[in-house]
C-alpha cells in the first residue's frame, strides 16, 4: 500500500487517544463493545502505519452504510463449515474487521496444532488493511496471510473494461531482530487512490498505472479515472498477465471459495446500493512445526541483511528495503510523536463526534506542535 | 512460463513414446524404476503444454549433475518432522521431480482429511515445470499451490545485483468445463530464457524486462544478460518492488522455512560446484471442505465466461485468456499431432540415447511430416 508523505497542515493525534474514540463512535452506531474494539484496532493500526487511505478517514463512509442499513454493526460471524484445519464462516453482513479478526484467530488456533490452517469468509464487508490480519499470525510466530476480493477497477489483459478488483495479497512473516516481513499489496500496479492523488497534483502517469475509456494507456490521472486500472506488470509485453492471473486466484480462494460475490458483480464496497457480499481468505503456518522460530528468525535476518546490503542502482532513492520497512518505520515514529492527519480527516471525525454528542478526538495542530 | 512457436525445422514426437524414451534414459543413469516415471511425467507434461524450457531439452544437464555425483539419482525422500496438516522432507539431494510429486501427493491425502495441508521440501533440487505439481492437486478437486526457489538472475528493487531467483508461484484450480485454471508465473517479468531468446532473434529490450551491471535499464539482450532481471513490475515507479516480495515470500516459504539455501546462497542449479540444496513448498486446498465441488466449479466457469466476453483494448493480439488457456489449448494439440521438438533439443536426446544404448526417440522430421 502506499505510504504518503504527511500533510503540510495535519494534525497530530496519540494513538491510543484516536483508539479509544473510534471504538466509542462505532459503539454509537449500534455496534457491540467488544466488536467495536476490533474496528478501532485495524483502522488506527493503518493510521498509525502511514496507510491513510485504509484507517480511520473511512469511518464516514462506514457510518453511511450503517445508516443506510446496508451494513449490520451488530452481525457476529458464523461458522458455516468447520475441519481440522479449515473453517467456513458466514460474516452476517457485520463489520469486516471483526470477522477477519475472529477468522485470523480460528486459523492460528488451528494452525498451532495441526500445523497449518486456512478460514474462508464469505458475506462480509471491507476489513481495512490486508497486513493486519498477517501480522496478527506473525505476532504468534506464525507465517500469516491474508486476502480480500474488491470492487471492481481493474482490467484483465487485453480488455479494456474493469473487471477484476485490486484484491490484496498481505503475507507477514516474524523476522527476529528486523520485526516482521510485511508484504501486503494491492495486485493492481497502483491503487485507485494512487491515481487520486496524481488527478490532485497534476502529475502525469507512466504506461502500466491504467488504462483510458478507449483501450489504450492513460498518460493523465483523468484519462485514468475515466477507464480502468492495469494489473500488476501493466501492458502485456511486461507480462501483466501475471498481475492479472494473481489478481483472478485472489478472487477465487475469496469470493468463489467461499461463495460470496466476485469479479464485475461486487457492488461497489462504498455504495449503498447492497450489501457488498465479500469473500476473505486467511491462513496461518506454524513455523514451529518445521523448525525452531530462533533458528527460522535468524535465518531471515541474515537474508534481509544481505539484501539491505545489495549494491544500488544510479537512481536509488535510497537503500534496499525489505517488505513493510516503511511501515515499520512510520509506526515508530507514530507512536513516538503522534499520528499526522491531515484536516479533511481530522475535520470528518469532528463531524461524527459532534453527530453522535462524543468529545472530538483529541488532537493538536501539528504547525503549532512544530515551533 | 512463455510458451514459444514451434520451430520451423522441429521433430515430431508421441508423448507416450518420449515418456517412455525418458523413463529408460533416466533408469540408465541410476535411478530406481518408480522414480524414474515421476522424472518422465513432469518433463513430458512440460513439453506436451510447450514449455520447452522446463521439459526433456534439461535431460543432459541432469545427466551432468549425476555424472559429477552432485545429484543422487536413487535417492528417496524421507519425512523429518510432521504434523496433521504439515510435513517437513528432506529430499537427500535426489530427483526434485519425485520429491516434489511424493511432497504433494502427501499434502493431497491430508488436506482430504483436514481441509488443507502443505508439505515443505530441503535438500531438493531443480523439480521442473511447477504447474505440474498444482495440477495435480487440481486433478483430486483441490485448489493447488507449488512453489520453489532458484539460482539468484534478479535484483531487489533498488539493487543492480542478483539476490534472488526468478522463484515462481504456481496455483492450479478446478473450472468445470474449462479444465483448470492454471498461474503458473515466475515472479521476476521474464524469465531468463526470454532475454537468450531474444538475444538470438536480435530484439530490442523493453524497460522493465531487465538492468544492466551498471544498474541502468538494459534494452539489449546483451546488456541484460550481463546484468540481472527485474523482479515482475519492473521500475520503482511501476511498482518493481511488488514482485521483488513475492520473490521474497517464495523464497522464506521454500529455502527459509525448510532450512534449505536460499537468496544469493544457492548455488546455479544446473552449476556441478555443489548440490542446489533447493526448497520447494506445496499446498493443497479441499475444495469440498468448503462447498460441493460441482457449485464451485459453476462458479468459476460463469467468471472465466464473463472474463472471456471482456470487450477488448485496440491492440489487442486475441480475446481475453484465463491463466493456462494457452497451455491447455497447446496439450490438445500436442496430444493429438505429436510434440514439435527443435532439432538442438532432439539431437541431444539421440545422443543421451547412443551413450546408454538405448534406441532414439521415434521422432518424425515435421518439414517432411507436413508435406
Amino acid at each position: 500500500m502506499p505510504l504518503y508523505d504527511d500533510p503540510p497542515d495535519g494534525v497530530t493525534v496519540r494513538a491510543d487517544g484516536l483508539r479509544a474514540w473510534t471504538s466509542s463512535l462505532v459503539i454509537a452506531v449500534g455496534t457491540p463493545a467488544d466488536i467495536a474494539a476490533d474496528v478501532a484496532e485495524v483502522l488506527v493500526a493503518a493510521d498509525v502505519r502511514g496507510i491513510a487511505s485504509h484507517g480511520t478517514a473511512r469511518l464516514e463512509q462506514y457510518v453511511k452504510l450503517i445508516d443506510a442499513k446496508v451494513v449490520d454493526p451488530a452481525a457476529r460471524p458464523v461458522v458455516v463449515r468447520s475441519r481440522a484445519s479449515l473453517t467456513l464462516f458466514d460474516a452476517a453482513n457485520g463489520w469486516g474487521h471483526h470477522a477477519g479478526r475472529v477468522a485470523m484467530d480460528r486459523a492460528i488456533a488451528a494452525a498451532a496444532d495441526t500445523g497449518t490452517s486456512i478460514s474462508v469468509v464469505r458475506n462480509t464487508n471491507h476489513f481495512g488493511i490486508a497486513g493486519w490480519y498477517a501480522m496478527r499470525a506473525a505476532a504468534h510466530g506464525m507465517i500469516g496471510f491474508a486476502l480480500t476480493n474488491s470492487s471492481p477497477l481493474v482490467a484483465p489483459t487485453r480488455g479494456r473494461v474493469s473487471m477484476l478488483g485490486t484484491n490484496p495479497i498481505a503475507v507477514a512473516v516474524p523476522a527476529g531482530r528486523h520485526g516482521q516481513v510485511v508484504l501486503d499489496m494491492a495486485t493492481s500496479t497502483v491503487p485507485r487512490g494512487r491515481i487520486e492523488v496524481a488527478a490532485r497534483r497534476g502529475e502525469a502517469l507512466p504506461t502500466g498505472w491504467a488504462i483510458s475509456a478507449d483501450g489504450t494507456a492513460a498518460l493523465t490521472p483523468e484519462a485514468a479515472l475515466a477507464g480502468a486500472l492495469q494489473p500488476l506488470g501493466g501492458q502485456e509485453e511486461t507480462a501483466g498477465y501475471k498481475g492479472y492471473g494473481l489478481a483472478l486466484v485472489v478472487d477465487i480462494l475469496t469470493g468463489v471459495l467461499a461463495g460470496a460475490h466476485f469479479g464485475p458483480n461486487i457492488v461497489g464496497l462504498f455504495s449503498t446500493d447492497a450489501p457488498s457480499d465479500l469473500g476473505q481468505f486467511f491462513g496461518a503456518i506454524a513455523i514451529d512445526a518445521v523448525d525452531s522460530r530462533a533458528a527460522f528468525e535468524q535465518r531471515l535476518e541474515g537474508y534481509i541483511d544481505q539484501l539491505a546490503a545489495t549494491p544500488q542502482i544510479p537512481s536509488a532513492p535510497g537503500r534496499v528495503l525489505y517488505p513493510g520497512q516503511p511501515e515499520a518505520e512510520r509506526t515508530d515514529r507514530s507512536l513516538r510523536q503522534g499520528i499526522v492527519l491531515d484536516r479533511a480527516h481530522f475535520e470528518s471525525l469532528t463531524k461524527l463526534a459532534s453527530r453522535f454528542d462524543l468529545p472530538a478526538p483529541s488532537g493538536a495542530d501539528s504547525r503549532r506542535a512544530a515551533r
